[in-house]
C-alpha cells in the first residue's frame, strides 16, 4: 500500500521490516523508485546528491540482509545515507533535511534508532563499528556491527588504525568498502591507484572513472591478482569486488558472510551519481547541489554574481602569491573545490598537493616542505583542523616553521550542522606558542592577512568564515600588517555615558558597526586573536565604560577571553561583556538563522549590550549623571 | 685518532664524514664500541635504552651510505636516535641528555644540522620526509629524504596517510621500516601479526619475540609469500626483509636503492635491546631506564617505596571499578605500562584493548563501546590526546557519550621535554560542550573524580600529573563529587588586608597551601575546570582583595581564564592574578626544575603574588590603612 502517488513500492516502505517483507524480484523496482525519489526531491530542495545515488542498492541490500536496528550500520561521513534515512521512516522528512529544525544532514543518534552512530567527518566508521563489535563480545550478544566506508574515507589514517586493531583483535564485524573512486573530488592515493587499476582490469565500471597516474607520477608496481592483500595483511578476510548496483549479487554475498566469524571486508564497486546521467558524468559538480532540473540536471541560471566568497578570495590570492614566489606550495586534504583551489591546481600542478582525507599528514607534510625553505600554505577547514591539532603543535609550532594555515569555515557553517561548525578554533589555537592567529573583517583584510602570514618566519593562521565577503573592490597591493595590532574602524561621536566600545573579531566587525550606529559605540577591528593587541585593549578600556568582545567562536577560552586576560593582568576595572557562541553544540540551519539563535546578529548584540547596561551600570549611570 | 680511552674507533668519529672514511671492515668493530658506549653511558645516567641498541648498525649504515646532512634522515619518535646523536658530534653531550640545558631527549632541529626534523610523538616521519622529498622535487635538488619508522610507529594512522600520499605522488624517498616487533610494550595490530609470522617463517629473529595470536583471537589468513603487499598496494617498491644487524647486508641494499626513483620501502628486522642480553630478554623493562649495572643489567635496589604515583592510583582504581561493574572496559593506545594498566590487563583481558599507537581510533572505538551501554575508560597521556582531539569533539562530546578519559601526564612531564608536556589540555578541553573536566589535588580526590566521571551519563576527563601523590591513606569508599563544586581547603586566620585567596587547580593545591601559610591566604581546591564553580569564585571574590589562579597549564585559555570569565560576567572588580605556564614551549629538565623556571613552585608563587600586591594594590593598601 503506497502513501505517495507514483511510488507503488517505496510508498509502502516505512521501516526496514517492510523492505524485508517484499519479494526479491521487487527490489530492483524499489531501487528505481528510490533513485527517482532522490532525484525529484533533491532537484527541488538541494543537498548531498551524487553519493546517495551510488548507495541505493547497497542500502537496500544491507537492510534486507541485516536485522536493523538491532544490527548496527555505521555509515561513514553520512552524506551517502539519504537512502538509509528514506527507508527508515524519514522519507517525508527528507524535504526538511539540512534546514533549521529539520532532518540532520548526516546520521544522528537522536534522530532515529537506525542511526547507530552520528557522523559528519570521515573515516570514523570502522572504529565505531569495532567498538560496537567489541561491546557485543563482552556482552555475549548476537548482534552484527557493520561499517560502510568509501574509498575517500579510507584515506583517513584512523580507518587504518581501526583496520589494524580490529584485524588483530579478531572482532566479528563487517566493513563494506564502497569504492566509487571518488572523494568529494577525485580520490587520490596509492590505494586508489591500485584499486583503479584493478577495477579497470576487471571491467567493472566505465573507464572514464579510472584515472591512471599522470605526468610526473611514477608508475608503480601493483598486485592486481591479489586485490585484498592490503586488507588481508591487517587480518581481514577479503570478499569481492562485487558490483554495488547488482542487488542479487549484493544480497547473496551479504547473506553468505554476515555471520562469518572474525573481521570481514566486502569490496563493493559503485558509481557516484549512478542512474542520473549528468551526475555520473560529473560527480564533483553533483556532490552537493542546490537545485537542479530532475530531467536534464540543469542548474537554474545563476543570480547576478554577488560578492566573492572568502574561499574565492583565498584562491585568487594564492594564485597571485604563487606567481610572484616560486616557493609557494599548497596542500589540501581532499578539499580542492571547497577550499577554492581549482584554479590554483590547474595553474600550478607541480606545487599543488591533494593528500587525500588526511589532515594529520597534510600538516606534517607542510612542516617537511617548510624545513626545506618552501612556503607551504595548508588550506583546511576549521572543523577538520581538529584532526591535525597535534601535528600543528608538535610538528609546526614547536619547530616554529613558517606554515600558513588558511582556515576556511571558521565559525558557524550553516546546513552541515554541529559536526562541521568551526566553533572552537580560536580557543584551541590561542594556547599554542609561536602561532599568530588572525581573523579578517573583509576581503582586503583577508588578503593582507595572508600576506602577513606569508611574510612571517613562523607559523600563522588566517581564519575566515563560510560565505561572501563585503563586495569591496580588491586592492591589488597588499602589505603585511604590523603583528598584533588592531585598528579602530568607528569612532564614537557624542560620547554620552555610558561609553561602549565593541571589540570585534573577524566577521563580527560588520554587525558590530551596525550595532554601534545605534549605541554610538566605538568599534575596533581587532585583527589579531594572537598576539592580542593589549595596547589597544587598554586604550579602549581607559576611554570607555563597557567593552564588548564579539566573536563567532566558543566564548570559553576564545578571543574575548584573551581580552579578559589583558585586563586582568593590568587590573583594569572596566566592565566587559563577552559575546560569542554558547557552551553547547549548535545544530543545522542557515548561517543567518544560527547567528540569530546565538544572539550574534545585530539585534542580538544590541539586546545583550542593552541588557548588560541596564543590569550592571548603576555606577556608570551615576558617573553619567555627574558628568 | 681517538679522544676517549678504550674506544679506538668511536673516539675518532666526530661526524659522519669520519665514519665514511673508515674501512668497511672496521664498521663491525665500530658497532661494538658504539653499543658498549651506550651500555656504559646509559647504565650510568639512564635514558631511552633498548631501542637504541637496536639501531646501532642501521645508524652506521645510513650515515655511511647517505650524504648527511644534505641528505635528510627523519627518525620517527627519536628515542632510538642516540647512536645518531653520538656519531653526529654529540658523543660527549650524551652525558647531559634529558637534563636541564643538556641534549634534547629526541631529535631537535636547533641542536644539530643532522637533526632534519624534530620528533617526540610517533608516526610523523614519513609525512615529514615526504614533505622534504616534495620540496626537493620543486627545487630540482638532488637530495635524499629518508624516514626511519618502527613497527610501533607504523600503527599510527598518519603513517598510512603518508604512505598513501607519497605512493600516489611518486615521491623519490625511502622509508626504512625498522621492525622489531615492539612498541614500548609488545606491538599489536594485524600488520604486526602478519609481520611476526613472516619473520618466524624466515627465521630472522629469536622466536621468543614472535607472539602469535592468543586465545580468543581469530586466526587470520595471511600472505607470507608476499610480505610487501601492503606497501606495494600503496605504491611503494618493497625491499627486504633484511637483517638489521648485518652491516654488510644493510650497506649493500642501501647503496643499491638509495638513488632509485619513486617511493622505496626497506624492511629491516632488528632486535630491541640487541647485544645486551638482559634488554633482549625484557625489552619493555629496558625501554627507558634510570641506572643499571652495565654488566649484569641489574637495577639499583629500590628506595623505600614512596607515595604511589597517580598512574598507580588510576590502575588500582580501575581494577576495583572493573571488579564491581562488568561494563567497565579500558582502552590504551600502546601505553599499558605508562598508564598503569599492567595489572588490569592481566586481570581483565577480555575488557582490555591496547589498540596500538592509534589515538584517533582509541577515542572513537571508546565511543562505539559507549553506544552499546559499556563504560569505556580511555587512558591517554595529555600530550597524545592532542591526536584524538577531533574524535573527542566529534564522536564523543557531540553525542554526549559516557566515555571517561583518564588523562595522565597533565602539566609538565620533565625529561621528555617540549613535545611531551601536557601543557594545553585544560585550554583545548575547556571549550568542548558537554565535557566535564576535573583535576585532582591528591590520590583520594583522584579516585573520587574517577568515580564521578564513571557515574556521569556523558563524557568526562580526569587530568592528573606525572609523579607521586601525597602518600595519603587510600580511602576505600569514594562517592561521586557534586558536579562543578570546588571546596575551601584552607581558611585564612588574621585576615589583614590585603586579603588573598588562591584558587588552585589539581597539583597546584599543594604549593598553594605552602604559599598560603606565608601569605595567610585562603586556598580553594577548585576540583572542576569545567563546569567552573562560579558560586565559589564569586564568594571568594567578595571576601578577598586579590584572587590568584594557579594551574600547570598554559595561562592562555586555561582554568584561570575560566575564573576570569565568571568575574567578567558578573562585573566583579576584585583583582585577579593568573599564574600558569607561559606562552612558550618549555624544554626538558626535571619536573621540579621546570616548575621553578615557570614560577610555579612555592617561591615563585610568593614572588608573583607579592609583586602584584606591591605594584597594583594602592587602593587595597588604602583600604587596609583605613581598616
Amino acid at each position: 500500500m503506497t502513501d505517495i502517488p507514483g511510488y507503488s513500492l517505496l510508498g509502502g516502505v516505512n521501516t526496514p521490516s517492510d523492505l524485508r517483507n517484499l519479494r526479491s524480484e521487487d527490489l530492483p523496482h524499489l531501487a528505481v523508485e528510490l533513485r527517482r525519489f532522490l532525484i525529484e526531491t533533491l532537484g527541488r530542495i538541494g543537498g548531498h546528491f551524487a553519493a546517495n545515488l551510488g548507495t541505493v542498492e547497497l542500502t537496500l541490500a544491507l537492510h534486507r540482509c541485516l536485522n536493523t536496528p538491532d544490527d548496527r550500520i555505521v555509515w561513514d561521513v553520512g552524506h551517502q545515507a539519504y537512502p538509509h534515512k528514506i527507508i527508515t521512516g524519514r522519507r517525508a522528512g527528507l524535504e526538511t533535511i539540512r534546514k533549521l529544525g529539520g532532518l540532520a544532514p548526516f546520521n544522528h543518534r537522536a534522530e532515529s534508532e537506525y542511526d547507530a552512530f552520528g557522523v559528519g567527518h570521515s573515516s570514523t566508521s570502522i572504529s565505531a563499528a569495532a567498538g560496537m563489535a567489541a561491546a557485543f563480545r563482552v556482552q555475549q550478544r548476537k548482534r552484527r556491527a557493520v561499517a560502510v566506508i568509501g574509498d575517500g574515507g579510507m584515506t583517513g589514517g584512523m580507518a587504518f588504525e581501526a583496520l589494524n586493531h580490529a584485524g588483530h583483535a579478531g572482532l566479528d564485524m563487517l566493513v563494506v568498502y564502497n569504492d566509487n573512486d571518488m572523494s568529494i573530488s577525485e580520490n587520490v592515493g596509492g590505494l586508489r591507484d591500485h584499486s583503479a587499476r584493478l577495477v579497470q582490469k576487471l571491467g567493472l565500471v566505465a573507464p572514464h572513472l579510472v584515472r591512471l597516474p599522470q605526468d610526473g607520477e611514477e608508475a608503480v608496481e601493483t598486485h592486481l591478482d591479489n586485490p585484498g592483500a592490503l586488507f588481508r595483511t591487517f587480518g581481514f578476510t577479503y570478499h569481492g569486488p562485487v558490483d554495488g548496483h547488482d542487488l542479487d549479487a549484493l544480497t547473496q554475498i551479504l547473506d553468505a558472510i554476515k555471520d562469518a566469524r572474525g573481521p570481514q571486508l566486502l569490496h563493493v564497486i559503485t558509481t557516484k551519481g549512478k542512474g542520473f546521467e549528468p551526475a555520473e558524468a560529473d560527480p564533483i559538480k553533483y556532490h552537493g547541489v542546490t537545485q537542479f532540473d530532475p530531467v536534464t540536471g540543469a542548474f537554474p541560471a545563476k543570480k547576478a554574481a554577488g560578492a566573492p566568497t572568502y574561499t574565492q578570495v583565498f584562491g585568487d590570492w594564492l594564485c597571485e602569491a604563487a606567481e610572484r614566489d616560486p616557493r609557494v606550495v599548497a596542500i589540501t586534504p581532499a578539499m580542492r573545490e571547497g577550499s577554492g583551489l581549482v584554479d590554483y591546481a590547474r595553474r600550478f600542478p607541480q606545487r599543488y598537493y591533494d593528500v587525500g582525507i588526511a589532515e594529520q599528514h597534510a600538516v606534517t607534510f607542510a612542516a617537511g616542505l617548510a624545513c626545506e625553505g618552501l612556503k607551504p600554505v595548508c588550506a583546511i577547514y576549521s572543523t577538520f583542523l581538529q584532526r591535525g591539532y597535534d601535528q600543528l603543535i608538535h610538528d609546526v609550532a614547536i619547530q616554529n616553521l613558517p606554515v600558513l594555515f588558511a582556515i576556511d569555515r571558521g565559525g558557524l557553517v550553516g546546513a552541515d550542522g554541529a559536526t562541521h561548525h568551526g566553533a572552537f578554533d580560536l580557543s584551541y589555537l590561542r594556547c599554542i606558542p609561536n602561532l599568530v592567529v588572525m581573523a579578517p573583517s573583509d576581503e582586503n583584510e583577508c588578503r593582507r592577512m595572508f600576506a602577513t602570514g606569508m611574510a612571517l618566519n613562523g607559523p600563522s593562521a588566517v581564519r575566515y568564515p563560510r560565505g561572501n565577503g563585503l563586495g569591496l573592490a580588491i586592492e591589488p597591493e597588499y602589505k603585511p600588517l604590523p603583528i598584533g595590532r588592531g585598528r579602530i574602524v568607528r569612532d564614537a561621536r557624542g560620547r554620552r555615558r555610558p561609553r561602549v566600545a565593541l571589540l570585534a573579531f573577524g566577521c563580527m566587525v560588520q554587525p558590530a558597526l551596525s550595532a554601534a550606529d545605534i549605541l554610538d559605540a566605538v568599534v575596533a577591528d581587532m585583527r589579531f586573536v594572537k598576539p592580542i593587541d593589549a595596547e589597544l585593549v587598554l586604550e579602549l578600556a581607559n576611554e570607555n565604560d563597557l567593552l564588548v568582545t564579539l566573536e563567532d567562536n566558543a566564548r570559553m577560552g576564545g578571543a574575548g577571553s584573551a581580552v579578559n586576560e589583558v585586563l586582568v593582568a593590568q587590573h583594569h576595572k572596566v566592565q566587559v561583556l563577552n559575546l560569542g557562541l554558547p557552551d553547547a553544540f549548535i545544530e543545522h540551519g542557515t548561517r543567518e538563522e544560527l547567528l540569530t539563535q546565538c544572539g550574534l546578529d545585530v539585534a542580538g548584540i544590541l539586546r545583550s549590550v542593552q541588557k548588560r547596561l541596564r543590569a550592571r551600570d548603576l555606577d556608570i549611570n551615576e558617573s553619567a549623571r555627574k558628568a
